[in-house]
């Protein structure tokens, strides 16, 4: 804690793995590529999945659970998605472990105890929940399915980054199932939707909603709706995706249904899901070089209380007034600590308060029981005051108010100021390079064209946004006919 | 969900099997020994984790998450642990699927991406975790450390049942670390306190706290406290564990820390846990030939409102009373659900909620509209009362209050009718073959004498109650002197 971070302009990408680890929030494991998520950041996570399963719920979804494991024919049976996701497969092929004869005290796979057939570790559920709603759905009336699991997933990433990449990651997996193709769209838009909803009032991180082109898309989709974010560092993230996934699934799980009319057709899928990932996007969109700044509806500690004193006297003073704030703020729905430990300075654990970007600090010393008073530090800005104890209360709720729509602000101005219309090649290279952020272009639409772009310069397109004005032009790439303009961007 | 449920009498374990089917919680998936948990099912085991959770959460506890993956040279580094576990260990040995030469479309292990250290799919996480202990703890001024994780594990069983026995399953898992025996000792109990009190109070199921015997007790511990539930069967299930480790696995993975006196010293452990398993507690203590019964804490639907209408002024008339219902129950913080769908007649209804054991039933028609009256259906007693309109939020907040209490109540008049002294080893073959249940008798103490025991009757030692009183007296077994009586039972 002791050392200093390495700023944002110096080494962003060094800044933001000091900052992961420095806060609490993850470690990497002694599993390559997995990580350990410590108890300060899954407290964040925690309040991310508090806030989007009630979304979730409010839209009729319900929570469930399938299995970890994919038989390996099913992962199959839908042959994009299975192209996919074959590269990057933890595969289990053993049931048991027994004692090494060669070497004692230790084990080695039993050879005896192969599966019939391999199971693939979930990188996603599409195949094992397809193959288990064959059997709930007969009729139009089984209709719509609307189930959300919670879990973890494995994709073996060769190159990870806490957060951003990881092999194993948590996550939520949305499955849907329509009678028609109308209300699957309805569906895949609403949940792009509730995840833009979440990201912007709740994580105050601005996002804009589009549509992926078809290189883009997600193996087995017909249309992949999703929210970008732009980072401090220009980059732009991936922050959640939804699914039109057609009748694919349908078709390679034989889903039928009768409907209205007594015809049987193929049922229509959705699949939408975020993950931990977000958390490396809540890092990357607030901090500073003082550590993490967190909007105060993620804050596991919106306030945290520091006690100043010499004598126990002093100690047990401060100590009344701080339970009082305490009191009140809770009565208010305020989340708040009292930082009494006695195995740290104050300021140790100022420090660590700002490193782990607690919103408010009070801080409270004799003085301040004299004067009435108590010293109110705001994280994001910095900026301490002193504060009327009988104004404590309403300073902090009308604070926290304040500093979420301040950050988001910031962030909406930083994203804005760094969405740039280009119009020449040269331009968006240039561009791209100095200014970096999103670039707004035309494009003629075609893959070549995109794989081009992406080839030489490393952007790719990070989507078709879902409010993009139709604009006559011609592509920045190839000259040819567009008509309208998409985002580009280097992405993480 | 027409065909009737097999009854208790006739065949116990068939009943089980199809009520956990028929009434929507879980199924079989694709994958041998894994389970759909299925959205009412999921819904219930919500209830469990959330007041799990917040009991957690006011005894110190955090959240954490640590990788799914254990690296088999850790797994085997506590050598009892592993003992335990390796004969039913999921091992993950490749990270990539290719196309089949052989096959078209089809996919098979790639050989070349062999991982160079197998994968175990944790069983339990004391060795990763104590793997990860070791760099958070120096000193004492580290101590404790308290984590709870939510997560899934895997258990290669080869019988299962749904939620009794399945080879993956949910749990949360506590894992503790102290700096001394005593704080650690401590810690395990009121982990298992916890556990009785929660079993007890939340889900209605009477417990008898104690512990394991050397031959029963998880492996790598050194005490293992437990709670066993009796089920209606006769037969008991361990329904949560609290585990004193000693410095096991503080030994095997190295984890010293720096105690007040500056001497280095291994760390004490703790782990605990309960896992979907306590959903079969919950249906196999309470459910009757009729379906399932839910205690009013744990069902999703408190109540449930049927309209009962023929034409659709009578339906309109009918949701506005049945709205106005709605509100008031949830204004007191009652989950109630208005059943409106017109794709099913109430006699359906009827059943469906009686089989899926939603406390209270309200039934409105026209008639009641001018009597101001509805019919209230209680589900545990299948007893049905007209209730006056105006008391209705009343009566139902008393009536949840009375179904918790009494089935708690009937339970615990089934579980403690269900022990039995018995002093010689004909009385004891005699009662758990026709009375069955708990058989309370002395025993030597030896391991000898408890797995002859075993062998002659299935019977095996639940548990030494904590409440055990000193008695002198002779094993029933063994003839050998003993100092009080143990539970014996047969088990799941």
């Amino acid at each position: 804690m002791s050392k200093k971070l390495t700023s944002r302009a110096e080494d962003y990408s060094k800044w933001y793995n000091e900052l992961v680890v420095k806060a609490d929030m993850a470690e990497n494991s002694a599993v390559r590529g997995c990580m350990v998520i410590k108890p300060y950041g899954y407290a964040i996570w925690e309040k991310m999945q508090a806030e989007l399963d009630k979304m979730f719920k409010e839209t009729g979804h319900q929570n469930a659970y399938f299995p970890l494991f994919v038989p390996k024919s099913l992962f199959e049976a839908e042959e994009k998605n299975a192209e996919g996701f074959a590269k990057e497969c933890a595969v289990v092929t053993h049931y048991r472990l027994q004692n090494d004869p060669d070497r004692p005290g230790k084990l080695r796979v039993d050879p005896d105890a192969k599966l019939e057939e391999e199971l693939v570790v979930r990188p996603t559920s599409e195949a094992i929940i397809w193959n288990t709603y064959r059997n709930w759905i007969q009729s139009y009336r089984d209709l719509p399915i609307l189930i959300n699991q919670w879990c973890n997933v494995v994709r073996w990433e060769m190159r990870t980054r806490l957060f951003l990449r990881t092999a194993e990651f948590l996550w939520q997996e949305g499955h849907t199932a329509h009678a028609t193709k109308a209300e699957a769209l309805v569906e895949a838009k609403l949940m792009n939707n509730v995840y833009a909803t979440f990201a912007e009032n709740f994580m105050a991180i601005p996002v804009i909603q589009g549509v992926k082109t078809e290189s883009e898309r997600f193996a087995g989709a017909e249309e992949t709706f999703c929210i970008e974010a732009l980072m401090q560092d220009g980059k732009a993230l991936q922050a959640g995706t939804s699914h039109f996934l057609g009748q694919n699934f349908a078709k390679a799980f034989d889903v039928k249904f009768a409907n209205k009319e007594g015809k049987q057709d193929y049922v229509w899928a959705t699949s939408w899901g975020v993950s931990t990932r977000l958390m490396g996007a809540l890092i990357m969109t607030h901090s500073d070089d003082h550590g993490l700044v967190l909007p105060p509806s993620l804050a596991p500690n919106q306030v945290v209380i520091v006690p100043i004193y010499r004598t126990d006297e002093e100690f047990a003073a401060v100590s009344e007034v701080a339970n009082g704030i305490l009191k009140d703020l809770r009565s208010k729905g305020v989340t708040v600590k009292f930082d009494d430990r006695d195995t740290q300075r104050p300021g140790a654990k100022f420090a660590q308060h700002e490193l782990q970007g607690v919103p408010l600090r009070v801080a409270i010393g004799p003085k301040d029981l004299q004067n009435g008073t108590v010293e109110l530090a705001r994280r994001d800005t910095l900026t301490k005051s002193v504060v009327a104890l009988d104004d404590l209360t309403n300073t902090v709720e009308n604070l926290l108010k304040e500093i979420q729509d301040s950050l988001f602000k910031k962030a909406s101005d930083f994203r804005d100021s760094h969405i740039t219309e280009v119009n020449s090649f040269e331009e968006f290279k240039d561009v791209l390079e100095k200014k970096t952020g999103f670039i707004s272009a035309h494009w003629d639409g075609t893959n070549e064209s995109e794989e081009k772009i992406k080839e030489l310069t490393k952007a790719t397109i990070r989507c078709i946004p879902l409010e993009m004005k139709e604009e006559e032009g011609v592509c920045v790439f190839s000259g040819a006919p567009s008509k309208g303009r998409v985002l580009f961007a280097k992405a993480y």
